[in-house]
């Protein structure tokens, strides 16, 4: 069984790109995924066809004004036929971002993420690590040291191309992210292809009673 | 398999534990889920112990002033020790709430309790269905006629008890919700079952590199 | 002393205008209030300095997938230069926005808008109004119907026109968000006018100590 | 004309307490402001009747578990009642959290506070302050150097005591926040007295038309 996890990114000066590159890296750990990177302001017919068939769909997009890109957010509208099909229902997915500051808005952007996802009706796959770089003994090289929870969050200096930032720690946590979702993915997959096949179908007609 | 699905919530006049049977009936709907209500103003150290074996938590609270309640946010901060430990790691997640009027800040509420998730490293299931009542015909018997899509959103009249609102709309809403999570679940632990036993642990050390 | 409110929107479908003419109309009703309609997707020169010379800004989009519209978060990076220069700092903004079901995510876009606000430094104007249809003697025609309090939320109809779609409620509750905001803005410019002018500077350097 | 500016905030560990009281030295920054610092644990008749008379509330809480703190919210569910008299109507408001990690979720604590506000129709004041500490040549002394925008955001690690964390730039951006509070308060304040006393009344009948 083959895996297909596709990271659905915008990027605007390549440090959202480097993220998408380590989020790959991290997919690829797990054997049998298959990643596959989708700028979303090239996306085309092979990649919406990509994304269709994807077992998990991981976002990613840089935090400009407080919320994601403009470019990224095109993208998600362009997805409003999918959502009204319920084409991406049940997949799973997750994500991340970069900005300039430490904290910024970053949260915003990656609730808007899991906010688009929840309109598909899709799994959202939290980051699933501690925050890191929280006490004395902390240092900006721990993992998750910009202490996301919803996603992975990366800090990238605005005087610094793609690279030197983000730094490595937040690369490495943007791969973990991936890793997971991947082995995440696989277990769901595994147990919806043994589930009884005569499962009531999940998107119901509207009205109650 | 036994499946056991937790439904914690807090309730201050009734509703948000009239939409918690529901939830609880939808998952029973689901042969081999087991529902359990806990009332997290009551919890003991049995209800402590039904969450750490639980494979999903529902969470549920009443929005007071753009939040979840005072009594569930007490629940929440209880569960930091836990939070340190990983104990909720990989669960499934979800969500309900209810206010009096129509849209109000539930959104608010239902992004808190998806961020508690998050925290815990669990997994997010969202409604996965379309909104009702959106049409010229449309009506409140709509199922989602609220409109929510992290989770359930229901809305009480403030004049009326829990034997009249939410209506059964709402309640048959935060049932298909119960039934999602469980099948949902089912479909996770069989996978994780299968999977590979010798996978590397999903909580790593703090350090990159 | 004029006041000049600028109402800076896109419009998909005609929905979001109708709602930016009734906040229009609602900043007429202060007497020394000028208002300024903007399409954000037909912004110009002229455009920015109005925006640059308002007492208050007052954002309006449709929600799309759970946030401000594509067109709408393109602006928003446009403000960017504004942002770094601090052009909007201390400025009054107020929000509103529409879509087809009754709540949806309409609190993410305007938590959006007021996060927007934030980053350039303004005064978030909330709607001042309480909920409306909410007990079992409201109905539709109540101000502030949806219930929104950060900002205006509006109810289309997915299958009406902008004649018929939002109702009168909603156009009403934009209109006193308008009126509002024109209130306020004047109170507040005639306050700052009569401050000591001698009063240090609000953007500081950034190094502390 | 005194400006009464309060500060309403729980501690858990010191940590809030010390930022309180950096947001009151910065209030008193301002010549004819007077801060109160105020204990939502601890309030009592006294303490609501500072807040009713109060020109603006500065509201303060840790973020646990991706939120404001249980007992924070205690206080938040106990202004219900003045909510629905519209007590705090057009006061203005601002808010500051602290937590052990760099971002966390500590924006949405912020935007629950900025909700809260919304709520009770406050106007809600931002930072104002560009963020610090985001290029090559920024450091943790940097003001802003969290990079808040709806207020102020602070980190304090999790091995020290208040006398040392939060570090010296997150409690001079707390008093900026203040200092900036009070000076805004006082334009409004100033403006208001001058404004026509014959305005028509901010809230409405709920009935549109």
């Amino acid at each position: 069984m083959t895996l297909n996890i596709s990271i659905a990114y915008h990027s605007g000066y390549g440090h959202t790109e480097a993220l998408a590159k380590a989020v790959e890296g991290g997919v690829r750990r797990f054997s049998t995924a298959q990643p596959h990177l989708i700028d979303v302001t090239q996306i085309n017919d092979a990649g919406w066809a990509q994304l269709a068939q994807s077992d998990a769909i991981i976002f990613g997009s840089p935090t400009y004004m407080g919320a994601v890109s403009g470019p990224f957010k095109t993208f998600m509208d362009q997805t409003s036929k999918i959502w009204m099909e319920r084409g991406w229902q049940n997949k799973l997915a997750a994500g991340f971002t970069v900005s300039g500051s430490q904290s910024g808005d970053k949260f915003a952007t990656l609730s808007q993420l899991a906010t688009l996802a929840a309109q598909h009706g899709m799994l959202w796959v939290s980051l699933g690590l501690l925050p890191g770089n929280h006490s004395s003994t902390g240092s900006i090289d721990d993992l998750n040291r910009i202490g996301g929870s919803i996603g992975a969050m990366a800090q990238a200096n605005t005087d610094q191309g793609a690279d030197l930032a983000p730094p490595q720690a937040d690369r490495e946590t943007a791969a973990l992210l991936g890793e997971r979702v991947a082995r995440l993915a696989a277990a769901y997959k595994n147990g919806r292809m043994a589930q009884d096949a005569r499962v009531e179908p999940e998107v119901r007609m509207t009205k109650a009673g």
